[in-house]
C-alpha cells in the first residue's frame, strides 16, 4: 500500500507513474482541494481533475489540465452571453463539472462523487480529496488578497506573494479514507508539487499532520525545484517572495522533521550533503518527467528508496 | 402591441415572423413552461430555448432545437461516466442550461433568468415563461404515467396518449409581466403549437383565462392541423386519442368561445364555412412556414386578420 499526497500537473505525472508500478488497489492519491472554487455556478477541482485524466490516460498533453482534444464551444457560448470566460473548461471538462454538482447538490460528499466520476472514466487506484469540507487558498500579494485561481489563472501567478492562507481549513477534517489509506501505507510519497499551495494546505487539514506522524511508513518527498527554478508555475518565485530558499535544499528545509527522504534531481547532486545534515535521507536521480517512461521511471526509484528506508528503519 | 402564447418550434416560427413585423418593444411571447424539467442537474427548458434561438437567428434549422452547428462533446463525456444520454443537449446549449440554472440557484426568477439570457444572444422582444412556478406536463398513455419529455424524447412520442395533466399547475400563476403583455395587448395571437402539451399548459395556469377574457383584444389562433395532419410532432394522434376531431375544424372546436378567429390553410378552405358556424371569424391563407419569408408572410396575414377584426369589433 502505497499513499501519495499530490497536487495539480507535477503531482499528476508522478502518480501516473506509481499507478504503472503497482495494482491499483494499492495505491491511493491524497489530492489538494484548497483550490477548488465556484464558476458559472459549477463545483471545479482543477487538481482532482487533473489527477483523475492524467491516470485515465486522457488528460489534454499540451495543457497539462483538461481533456486531450476537447472543444471549447460551451465556453463561447458562455462568452457570447456576456460571462467573463477567464478560467477556460472544455466541453467534456464541463461533463465531468456537471456532474460533480449535481451529485454535492444531492447531498452526496466529495469523496463519494470523485469515486463515480473515477468509475467513470476508468481509474481503479482510490483518488482521495484531502477532505470533504470547502477550503479556498488565499494568495496575499502586495496589491491585496486574491482567490487562488484570480491569482494562478486569471492573473497567470504574476503578483508578488507575501502570504498564504487556507480559508476555512479549521473545519476541515481528513476524510475515513484518507486516514484509513495512510496508515494502511507501507510508504508516503510527497509528490514534486508546489510545496505551498499544494501540499501544504493537505498538511495543513487539522488531523492531517497527526495521522501523518502516526505511520510508521518512511515519507518520502520529490523536491519540485530542480537547479534552482520550478520546472512549472510559481513555486520558485512564490518560495523566494515568501523568505524561502529556492532549491531542493528550500525544499528539504521545508520539510524537514516530517519526511525521512528527499528526492533530488542529478542537477542537484552537490546538494546532497547538505540536505542530509537536516537529517533526512537523499536520493539523487533524474526528476524531469517529460513522458510516461520518465514517469515510471521515477515512480520506480522513489518506491525503491523508501523500501530501502523501510529496510534501514529495522 | 402584440402579444402571442407559444410552444416550441411551431411557435417559435410564427414567432419569428412577427418579430420581423413589429418593433421589438411591441412583441411579447408568453411560452409555455411545462415541458420543463431538470437532466443532468441542470434546469432545461425546451420551449423557451427553441423560442429564444429562433428569434436569435442561431436555431439548427436542421432539428429545430439547440443551436446551429453546436457539438455535443459534453454529452459525450457524460455517456462515458455512464449517463443515460437519451436527451441531448449540445455543447453551447448546455452553456443556457448552465446559466439558467445558476441564477435559479441565486434566487432569481425564470423570468429574470430568461431576459437575462435574452440579453446576451441579442433578442429584443419580450420572451416571457408563462409562469415563475414549476409545472410538469404528465402524459397519460396506455402503458402508465410519463414525464412529458419522457413522452417526447426517449419514447419518440410513440406511446398513445389517454389523458394529460399538468402537474402544480394550481400554485402556478401568470407573471406580472404576462398580465401586463396580454392587458397591454391590441391582439393576442396562439400560434400554431400543440393545443393539448403547448398552449393548454399555458391557458391552465391560474389566472390567465380571466386574463385572456378581461383584454378586449382580439384573440386569433392558427391552426396547427393542417389536411388532417400536424406538420409536426405528435398533436394529431394526440388529438385523435383524447377524442378531438383531428382538423383545423376540431382545433376551431378546441378554442372556441375564447378567440374570435381562426386562420386555416388553404388545404382546409372547405374548412371555413362550418367553422365559422362555431361563431369565429375564419382566414384562409397558407400556414406551412418553410422558410423566413414564409414566417413573415404568414405573420403579416394573421396581423392583419386581427387588425380586421379590433375594426369590424368598433
Amino acid at each position: 500500500m502505497i499513499a501519495t499526497l499530490a497536487g495539480g500537473v507535477g503531482g499528476a505525472k508522478l502518480a501516473h507513474g506509481l499507478a504503472g508500478c503497482l495494482a491499483p488497489e494499492d495505491l491511493s492519491v491524497v489530492v489538494n482541494t484548497a483550490d477548488d472554487f465556484e464558476i458559472y455556478g459549477l463545483r471545479v477541482c482543477p487538481d482532482l481533475d487533473t489527477v483523475m485524466y492524467t491516470l485515465a490516460g486522457i488528460a489534454n498533453p499540451a495543457t497539462g489540465w483538461g481533456v486531450a482534444g476537447d472543444s471549447f464551444f460551451a465556453l463561447e457560448m458562455l462568452r457570447a452571453y456576456g460571462e467573463d470566460t477567464w478560467f477556460q473548461i472544455g466541453d467534456k471538462d464541463f461533463a465531468t463539472d456537471i456532474l460533480r454538482t449535481r451529485m454535492l447538490a444531492e447531498g452526496h460528499t466529495l469523496t463519494e462523487a470523485t469515486r463515480a466520476l473515477c468509475v467513470g472514466v476508468g481509474v481503479a487506484p482510490a483518488l482521495l480529496p484531502m477532505c470533504d469540507q470547502p477550503v479556498a487558498t488565499m494568495i496575499q500579494t502586495v496589491d491585496g488578497e486574491l482567490d487562488f485561481q484570480e491569482y494562478f489563472v486569471r492573473q497567470h501567478h504574476e503578483p508578488t506573494v507575501t502570504d498564504v492562507r487556507y480559508r476555512d481549513i479549521e473545519a476541515a477534517r481528513p476524510t475515513k479514507p484518507v486516514l484509513a489509506a495512510l496508515a494502511a501505507a507501507e510508504a508516503i510519497v510527497f509528490c514534486p508539487s508546489n510545496p505551498i499551495v499544494s501540499i501544504r494546505p493537505i498538511l495543513a487539514v487539522p488531523g492531517m499532520l497527526d495521522a501523518l506522524r502516526a505511520s510508521a511508513a518512511p515519507k518520502v518527498a520529490v523536491s519540485p525545484i530542480v537547479a534552482g527554478s520550478a520546472l512549472r508555475g510559481p513555486a520558485d518565485r512564490m518560495l523566494e517572495s515568501l523568505g524561502h530558499e529556492v532549491s531542493a535544499h528550500g525544499i528539504a528545509e521545508l520539510y524537514a522533521g516530517l519526511v525521512q527522504g528527499l528526492v533530488i534531481d542529478e542537477a542537484d547532486a552537490a546538494l546532497a550533503a547538505p540536505i542530509r545534515s537536516l537529517g533526512m535521507e537523499v536520493l539523487v536521480t533524474p526528476t524531469v518527467m517529460r513522458n510516461d517512461a520518465d514517469r515510471q521511471t521515477l515512480a520506480g526509484a522513489v518506491l525503491g528508496f523508501a523500501a530501502s528506508l523501510r529496510e534501514n528503519a529495522r
